[in-house]
């Protein structure tokens, strides 16, 4: 049994519950069998974005199928 | 005046903020003269939950009795 | 262009976000161009406060003016 | 000349050693060119398992074809 | 739920899987529900052992009971 | 022979070297064994002490009975 | 909106902005909507290659398409 | 003697190398006594400029007048 | 209630508790409301000195007004 | 007393352990008091080498002669 | 096979690829078989020099003879 | 110009200041040009001698000679 980790971050204009959220709401419309996900960074970005955009980079951990 | 830290894992199935809550109230419940808690990495478990789990990981800090 | 980082620590008694957004909002009042926030830690506080106050320490990047 | 590196778990129920290897035999059942691997952190799951499974998270370095 | 986390080194003459395996030892019979340990840190004693002494110091994961 | 480490937060209104000694003398008055201290943080209290608080937060490993 | 990142080791004979430039030409080439690079690591290796070559370990952050 | 340390982001289109002067000329425009600079971070920003922006975090330390 | 951190380098040619005191003593002349301090680094100077002079990198927290 | 440290990289083509062993033994035939060793790194080289080449990274600490 | 490793600050009033290349220079004119070298840490002096030196600090591995 | 540091241990039983300056004394008596030191870690043994031996753990910076 191997796994693998990949690092996706999710954005939301509302909370970073809402990007971390994004962000496994991605991984498990494309990945099989996702099994935990880690909270590497969290951020705010101001400049380009209307308001407010919360972001959060996570790795996701998915078991490799053989 | 000696402090001691101890290291919990707050669970919670709807946000962060209520696994740090679930992590602090467990350390009230249990010491006497909580003083702060520090959070030191947060994650989300999903294979072995029926939904997902947020998960943060605190460090308690509390004063010890002379 | 030069961007210049300060440190930050914004409060709340109700949540994560809201320390991070009271960070944010002291920011943007006093300070022209802000251009994105990083979180660096998050801690709660219970000795000195009523209930409990969510902490978060940020970095708050801003462009100079020439 | 560019390489990429990935993230894999390697387990085993005998040693770290197996579980580095199962992670590299992954590695080289499905990528040109691997170049080495960088042991990143190593655990031991016992709550979802029989006995006790040997994790080791490794970065797998490859060259990339032009 | 909440976890409770502790740290451990266990000791071998032999090899660091069983440094690691010492401490889980230790730890499955004096905690219930022992979930999953991480190696924080591996060494070799010289000074104060006959021959080698490899130590493991590892981070014990345990559920807490309500 | 399995260790065991604690997190304690010696302190003095007079130096560090006080404070980690704080916290030595009461692992010492506490627990049988004590091998070895590691200094993690320092820092300085001044909002809610008299005048300064020096802090030394340190690991204390034990040996721990068969 | 979510993000990716991936992890690419750009060479060059000539000097550390030439290294990280390959990577960041590699990504370009077969990445839609690369958004910024971060690095990680620079090193040199001597022992393979005819003189020197420099590297540099880069994080590349892309935007995921719908 | 005390010093103070500050965190400037220096860019340039062209290199490191220059993105770091960038903040060096910048903190000697506007700081006495400026005596050394650490290189934090290096990163090169795609998304919001035309070609390519090289940036490089310092920490600038400068003598604080008596 | 929003705080900000400084860093200060603070210099003894007798102790690095002096040392740590010298940026304090600094802080608490040009800045209200100082709250607590966190030792970063330290470090003796020998080349530029007479003998030797102990250096403490601080960061100093201080709350801003309203 | 006084004690000084190196950094070896040991290697093996069977296992950690042996590899951790290899820059022990190496330490111990050429220096005197080798007193205790801390790892820092493991890794697998694969390019150069016939089959898979354990490494490890040790930190060497032995005590020096007045 | 052994390696060792020592750590080298090499210096350039040009650029940091020529700091870095200084301390490479340096580190194969005095020691055989050097394999690769590892960037630490990178600064700018200005204090001491007349106009400003680059530091680059590495660790250079080579092979031990038997 | 070109620096090279090494990582001693000082060892005193009345303070981390004398420890300190134990490991600089040591550099000085053995070394040229000896230009400053930072200290890596500190702790305290217990077990092996006779009341409590403060260490500290530092690199120390020279300047080799052309």
């Amino acid at each position: 049994m191997v796994f693998k980790k990949i690092t996706l971050i999710g954005t939301s204009t509302e909370s970073f519950d809402e990007a971390v959220d994004d962000a496994v709401d991605r991984a498990e419309a494309t990945l099989q069998n996702v099994k935990w996900i880690e909270v590497e960074e969290m951020g705010v970005e101001v400049a380009s974005v209307e308001d407010r955009e919360y972001q959060a980079e996570v790795e996701v951990a998915f078991e490799l199928e053989d």
